[in-house]
């Protein structure tokens, strides 16, 4: 199914640009980013620390994030991860791609007869 | 990313539910069924035939479609496939998954601060 040809690009392609808007506002380490996602869509979405820090390190390897020693909240050492300026032009497109391709599919769903 | 843990599932999932939903209708052939996704879609989605005829087979492996020979409207002998009873059931769960997945993703990226 195009666009985008392989399915796992398109889904680690959601999960980053997930994560990317997570940084949007700011550095966060791990764990607030994936509060983040699930406080945003009410624990619809869970990421799991298995999926997340692999996520993380494909972002850095592409200069879409960086990252840096901090002190977390409660004062713990955390590796902070901050989206690049390269990781905002990547967020801008992919997002376009990704509302694209749902509202389509959601248009599918949508269109008569009922599924209900 | 969780809900539907294995990303390819998610992706051939979608295809499953976007062939399911054309056959409502009444029974097509694979060109049909591809053809509707497009026109629905206004080409946003395309189907190749290579990830087509596969995902029909699996959907006939699980009993969601059937099929029978019959001529197209050119007077082609061509397989014509048919949504089942319990076709509709899963595509009824399914889009219902779907749909509250892309919400919450879209959710995510029309959130403050807007990624434009």
């Amino acid at each position: 199914m195009s666009p985008r040809a392989d399915p796992n690009d398109l889904l680690q392609g959601t999960l980053a640009i997930l994560i990317l808007k997570a940084l949007l506002p700011g550095p966060a380490h791990g764990y607030g980013i994936a509060r983040w996602i699930e406080d945003t869509t009410e624990d619809v979405l869970r990421v799991e620390e298995g999926s997340l820090y692999p996520a993380l390190r494909r972002l850095e390897d592409r200069r879409w994030v960086s990252s840096e020693w901090g002190l977390s909240d409660n004062n713990r050492r955390a590796r902070f991860y901050s989206i690049t300026a390269a990781g905002r032009k990547h967020l801008r497109n992919e997002a376009t791609v990704w509302l694209r391709y749902s509202q389509a599919v959601t248009r599918v769903l949508r269109t008569a007869p009922a599924i209900g």
